[in-house]
C-alpha cells in the first residue's frame, strides 16, 4: 500500500517528477502563488521531499530553469571578500552565471524574443535578486534601507547584463570582465555602503509638519 | 503631370505616407538597414520632404513609435545644467519621458510580453542611447573614452526603468523621482566625468611588452 502514496524518495523519478509538477505550476500559477504543498501534491510526493531535493523554493526554480547554481553558496564567497570588494565580488559572479554555458543558453533564449513574460523574468528576479538580497543581509545595512539599495544594485547589473548579453552593445559587449568589474563594482559599493544623500533622511529627521 | 510623382509636400496625407512606410521599413528591414531613401521611394516622395518632416532618421523613428520627444531640445536641456547636475538632469529627462503618456503606452505594450524583439528594443536604442550620446559628445570628454561611458551611463538607466517600470519592483516603483535622481544622478556624473581607474589606462601607458 506504500507505494500508493507516492515515487520512492531518492530516486531520479522523484526528482524528475518534481520538476515536472513545478515546471508546470510556476508557468501556470507564477512564482509567488505556486506553493511548494501544491507541485509536491502533483507531483505525488511529501513536501519534506521537495525541500530534500531542492532545499527551498528560490533553488527550486533555479533547478527548472536549468541553472546550476547555489545562491547559499555565492553569497557566502561574495560576502567573504574583504567588504571594499563586495560589489566588485559581486559583478564577478553575475559576469560568470552569464557566461556560464547555462547562462549563455538562457539568455539566448531571451534575446530571441521567443519568450513569454514569465521567462523574460526569470534570470533577473530568480538569480540576481535573491542573491543581492542574500548579500545585504550579511552585511550590516540598516533594515529600513535594505530594499531601496538593493533595488538600486538590482538596477544596474541588470542594466549592465542587458546592454551585454541582450543588445550586445559595444564596447561593454566585448569588453573584458575586469574591466567591467572596475567600472561597476564601486558603484555598487557606493549603493550597499555609502551615505547616499537624498535618498535617505538623516536619522532623526522623520518629523513631519502637522497638515494646514 | 506633376501629381503623378507623389502626393504634395507640406500635407497630412504625406507626413501619414512617409510614417507608414517608415514603420514597414525599419520593422522588415531594421533601423540601420532602413534607408531614409528607400523610405521615401515607398512613400512615392521626394527624400528631402522626409528630412522637411522629420529632421532625421532618429527623429523619424521617434515619430513612429508615437513618442514626441526631441533629442535636440532635450540634448540642450541636460547640457545648460551646471556640470555637476548633467548626471542629475538625464535620469530627470528619462523619468519625465518614461511618465509621459507616449511612454507610458510604450513601457505598457513591453510590459505585455506582446512585443517582437525590434519593438522590445525600440525606446532604449532610440531614445535613451541617442540622447545619451548626444550629451556626451556636448560634454568634453576623451573621444576614445565616449563610448565605453556612454555603455555605462545606458547600463544604470537601462536598469532603471527595467525595475521602475517593466518589472515594478518596489520601493523602486512606486519612488519619488527626486530619490531615484538623488540615487542615480551621482553615479551618471561619476560615468561621465570622473577618472575611472581599471577602466581606462592612464594617459602613455599603452607600452606594451614584446612578446616572447
Amino acid at each position: 500500500m506504500a507505494r500508493r502514496r507516492g515515487r520512492r524518495p531518492g530516486t531520479t523519478d522523484t526528482r524528475d517528477a518534481i520538476l515536472a509538477a513545478a515546471g508546470e505550476a510556476f508557468a501556470h500559477k507564477g512564482y509567488d502563488r505556486a506553493t511548494i504543498r501544491a507541485i509536491a501534491a502533483a507531483a505525488a510526493v511529501d513536501p519534506a521531499l521537495v525541500y530534500h531535493h531542492f532545499g527551498s523554493k528560490e533553488q527550486l526554480i533555479l533547478a527548472v530553469m536549468n541553472v546550476p547554481v547555489d545562491l547559499d553558496v555565492m553569497t557566502q564567497e561574495i560576502l567573504n571578500a574583504p567588504r571594499a570588494e563586495v560589489g566588485a565580488h559581486l559583478v564577478r559572479v553575475i559576469l560568470d552565471i552569464c557566461d556560464s554555458p547555462a547562462g549563455t543558453a538562457v539568455l539566448a533564449q531571451l534575446r530571441s524574443g521567443m519568450n513569454n513574460e514569465w521567462n523574460a523574468q526569470q534570470p533577473g528576479e530568480f538569480i540576481a535578486i535573491p542573491l543581492i538580497r542574500r548579500v545585504m543581509a550579511g552585511l550590516e545595512v540598516g533594515r529600513e534601507q535594505t530594499s531601496m539599495r538593493a533595488g538600486m544594485v538590482i538596477a544596474e547589473i541588470m542594466g549592465l547584463v542587458v546592454i551585454r548579453y541582450i543588445l550586445k552593445l559595444e564596447p561593454s559587449a566585448s569588453a573584458a570582465p575586469d574591466k567591467l568589474i572596475a567600472a561597476i563594482g564601486p558603484t555598487l559599493h557606493h549603493y550597499l555602503t555609502d551615505d547616499l544623500p537624498g535618498v535617505f533622511e538623516p536619522a532623526g529627521s522623520g518629523r513631519r509638519l502637522p497638515p494646514g
